[in-house]
């Protein structure tokens, strides 16, 4: 087995490719562990901001939380209908394009392009954040280890979903199996407590209140907990992914996604209530997380504890593999319509869109190379993606039920309508509560990246306007090319590639550029090898051209002089023929003078449509012992001289 | 003017040839830097290896210089005879090669361009060290100085031998007269003190004696005091740069830096000893350097004190010139016997031989890095190419003599025959003396250098022998070639492709790789815009091979069948049309696969002797509107219409 079939997998034919897709119990570690991981990071976000409220901040919790979970059961219902409506993947991008039109497209695709790229980045970082947190001797070492889960995240990726889905189900269970004990467990223990339950390890005390509520840190405190939100639409996205039937396996493992992820954080929430939890200061060096606390006091710090707290780390980390599931889908789907390079369509050994986790792997490397592997500066860039995705793709749900009239349409339009009235109004206030921490970069990225699709696709479409044929073949002025070919010393090479402008054209010209004043030895070289023998054989013979060259370049006067004769000769093409010495090995390259090379570039760069350039390799016999090829040669002359 | 002729100088043509040529005042900076700088340093390294010795030391240092100068006298009438001899150049390379076999030139060419490199390196790490003890403040920039002179000269030399010759004569003729002054009224003082002059700045107090004299460190002191000869082959080497009487010109020049050399040297040599006046232990804070000991003294500390300090820093930095100005000079006669790559045959726009520059700045550059700036470990090394170099030219000379006999060849053998016994007897001392302090590094390089020479050579020998025609051009079994061009969707560059493969052949195959299961629709394109025409047009219709790729890969099917055509059909070539699409601006590259470029790559690597490759450019309209285009095209259509 070659090593990158280890590596990487076998190659996997086109025809193999339904015995790729996956099923619900893969679906939801694909698709869905960018929103269950925010389960981690969200609450405690929230819970951040409220610190200075003291114990009325662990009250105020409760319904900001239901608030986000009304909008998630609304998200919900929309993109349940928007799978159904796009099985063959309804991303925000597809949606809005289709409907709303190419600018509302252009926008959500930067919007997720943006959003996808910081999931990878703050996801891995987060996760190794964490892990630090819990073993900070490792801390020196945060970039490598933040690239070595890039580097290991690429690796399973390229062997394909399927393979990716097997990978991430024992983390993603785990996680979520131990939140789902927790939480029954505490709920049981609060119902019996009388809605005080005795923690098994007491959390830090709560700090006095140093501040009042007011609606301005309530917006603030919505905002930062929508980032649980983020990751929900990557269902809809990757329709195409699983098995039949397609759009039933979507909706299920959205709707177990979702389920989950609203008992995760209606439970973290409650329970956080009920054992009076609320963040720490993440730069005090009392500073435990949400969770932990949580797990702490309502199991106890065991073996339980350990193993969920792994799982945790380990959760967060791989939900970067939410974005290396759909940023190619994105990509792919954007380049489709030639706004971005065509090379995003083209599928890979594992049937994948290489180029797609190619770019992926690169943006979110630059990234954290460049934050140092500490992203945390990044995460108020990171709802408006998400939320600009959600909005657009709503909206364009009620243009498209308008415009596709049936049976249940009006109510379908209703259930999208409320999604993309809430979800827009939640933009509004991420993009107010955030934009001074940094939403603004978004807001300067979106036009710059919209500017450069543009610009890709107004390439393509004149390339596709220039090349397009206006017609069938035009058979009419099929003229031999004049050939050109430059000669030096009497060689083989030389021989072989007059022999093969004799196969071409009876218009040949032979060029001489001479630099060491040595024109009367091509003459005479060329008169004994050449002329005579063509006249002999009554062949029409080729001109050699003299071209002198005062300043000893070489490759100049060739160029020029193909030009010349290109403007001379309307109507016909002029093919440059240009022996080359192919040697056996990279290094015995620099033995010989890259003139070929730099000749072929000239002509590329200066040429014109009626310039071609024919290469004639002369490849070194490389297993045979020049011995063996002198007798055989001299065997040949004995054979014609007798 | 272009910013390249402001740097670098207009080019040259061949004819300017003989007006860049020089005379002996140009001559002695640029041949005589490296032998005359040595001045600066020979006495140093002597007197240093004379520290334990006290006084004493100083006393001996006089027989020393003596055996020294009449070493150098002695090789001086055998260049001398040497320039006559080889007027075209009669470096130590070509007269061993020419003399003593192709062996002993090797030996030679690895010795010499090994001494280059270490003068080059040596030089300029002493000038800056030099000018670092004076200005203690520049140590942190070591490296940069150093780098920033090698450019400089890098730069004076690529405009040529004339110009570094202006550039070097101020500071050259400010070393020699200011030394000669120093000289001259020191000796005037020391008659008038009777042997014991006064110092103007009393020099620092000899330490006592702490070893007594020994043969061995009579012999080190000897070795050491030799690099003072390094640089004395190098007029000989570069007769061809004179101008005519080319011969006495070089002879004049030589005489003149061998003159000021033995006139230095023992100038210095006898007023240490009348002022007595020793070297101080380098790693000292109180190190002085001898020769700032010695201008002090005679001249005292004024205004002409730091004018010959200044011009010694100078002199020092620049004497890496020689190996500028020589080692091209040998690379390239080493190349023209195959020996090297034939790159350095080629004269760059300034006459000169470009690539023996660009090669002596990589390695000097290299050597400089790793060093980080400070070389004095590389001093061992030194002297061992030099006389090596030396030993052989003599010897050869005495062959020569030996086969030309004429009426002075006898007198002439037995100068030369002295001048080989005397270097090799120092080469001998030289390299005992110095074997553990790193000449073996040498003696280990130079067997690897004529090995890679070696393979040079039967790389060359090789191709020649592979290539070599046994006779004229070959007229049987002229056949077209077999066609093979690769098409996809209809387009202008297909079309183009198409005609032009009509042109050059009956026997055409069009190849399409099938990725996309998109086979009905190429055979449609093909019977609509293709195969239809030519059978109405009743000509021969090139056959349309459809080639499954399971895999999604197109450059290996495409090559493969290639090959299969080419194995099938003997004696015939295989021309394979490659459509490749040109843009405009680079980056524009990125919008576009590769294709076309990987299939030539790969059909130079897999292909064979009768396999061509033809590539059709298609160019982007530059400046031109596409809707000029299309009205074009149209305008084109209707008058064909009517």
């Amino acid at each position: 087995m070659a090593i990158s079939d280890f590596l990487f997998g076998r190659p996997l034919a086109t025809s193999e490719e339904r015995a790729e897709h996956i099923g619900v119990s893969a679906g939801i570690p694909i698709f869905g562990l960018d929103a269950l991981s925010s389960a981690a990071y969200g609450p405690e976000a929230a819970l951040t901001l409220l610190i200075p409220l003291g114990l009325a901040g662990v009250h105020i919790i409760l319904p900001i939380s239901a608030a986000i979970v009304a909008l998630l059961v609304i998200v919900y219902f929309s993109y349940r209908q928007t799978i159904e409506a796009y099985p063959h993947g309804g991303g925000s991008y597809t949606v809005a394009s289709e409907n709303l039109g190419a600018g509302a497209g252009l926008l959500a695709a930067a919007a997720l392009m943006i959003d996808y790229v910081l999931t990878a980045a703050v996801g891995i970082s987060a996760g190794v954040g964490a892990l630090i947190s819990a073993v900070p001797s490792l801390h020196a070492h945060t970039l490598p280890i933040c690239l070595g889960i890039l580097a290991l995240l690429t690796l399973i990726n390229i062997r394909g979903v399927r393979d990716a889905g097997a990978a991430f189900k024992l983390p993603t269970y785990l996680f979520i199996g131990s939140l789902l004990i927790v939480i029954a467990v505490g709920l049981v223990r609060a119902i019996m407590g009388a809605g005080h339950p005795a923690p098994v390890v007491a959390p830090p005390r709560l700090p006095a209140a140093t501040e009042a509520i007011s609606l301005w840190l309530i917006l603030k405190v919505f905002a930062s907990g929508c980032t649980a939100m983020t990751g929900v639409e990557a269902v809809s996205n990757g329709v195409m992914a699983f098995r039949d039937p397609t759009v039933k396996n979507a909706q299920k493992t959205l709707t177990y996604i979702i389920a989950l992820l609203i008992i995760l954080l209606a439970g973290i929430a409650f329970l956080c209530r009920a054992y009076g939890i609320g963040a720490t200061d993440p730069n005090s060096p009392g500073y435990e997380s949400v969770l932990s606390q949580l797990i702490a006091a309502v199991m106890g710090k065991g073996v339980f504890y350990f193993v969920s707290i792994g799982s945790i780390l380990l959760v967060l980390a791989l939900s970067a593999n939410t974005a290396f599931a759909d940023f190619p889908r994105l990509t792919r789907a954007i380049a489709i319509n030639d706004y971005l390079p065509h090379v995003f369509l083209l599928r890979g050994r594992r049937l994948l869109y290489s180029y797609g986790i190619y770019a992926l792997v690169f943006l979110t490397g630059s990234l954290l190379v460049l934050f140092g592997g500490v992203t945390d500066r990044l995460i108020p860039l990171y709802a408006i993606g998400a939320f600009l995705a959600f909005t657009l793709s709503q909206a364009g749900m009620v243009v498209h039920w308008k415009k596709n009239q049936g049976p249940k349409s009006r109510g379908r339009m209703i259930v999208n309508g409320v999604g993309a009235f809430a979800t827009g109004i939640t933009l509004l206030v991420v993009l107010v509560a955030k934009f001074v921490e940094g939403a603004w970069v978004t807001a300067l990225l979106i036009p710059v990246l919209i500017g450069i699709m543009l610009s890709v696709r107004r390439h393509y479409r004149r390339v596709h306007d220039e090349t397009r044929a206006s017609g069938p073949i035009e058979l009419t002025d099929l003229l031999e090319p004049i050939v050109v070919i430059p000669v030096d010393r009497w060689s083989r090479i030389t021989e072989k590639g007059l022999r093969f402008a004799l196969t071409l054209s009876k218009e040949i010209r032979a060029v001489h550029v001479d630099c060491e004043e040595d024109a009367e030895s091509v003459c005479n070289m060329w008169e004994a090898n050449v002329a005579g023998p063509l006249r002999a054989a009554k062949l029409a013979v080729p001109e050699l051209v003299l071209l002198t060259s005062p300043y000893r370049f070489v490759v100049q006067p060739l160029v020029d002089y193909v030009l010349k004769v290109e403007a001379e000769n309307d109507g016909r093409h002029v093919a440059v023929l240009v022996p080359e010495l192919v040697v056996r090995h990279w290094y015995q390259n620099l033995l010989h003078n890259q003139r070929a090379n730099v000749l072929k570039l000239a002509l590329l760069v200066h040429g014109n449509q009626r310039i071609m350039v024919i290469n004639i390799p002369w490849y070194m016999e490389h297993n045979t012992d020049v011995k063996v090829l002198q007798k055989a040669a001299e065997e040949k002359e004995k054979a014609k001289a007798s």
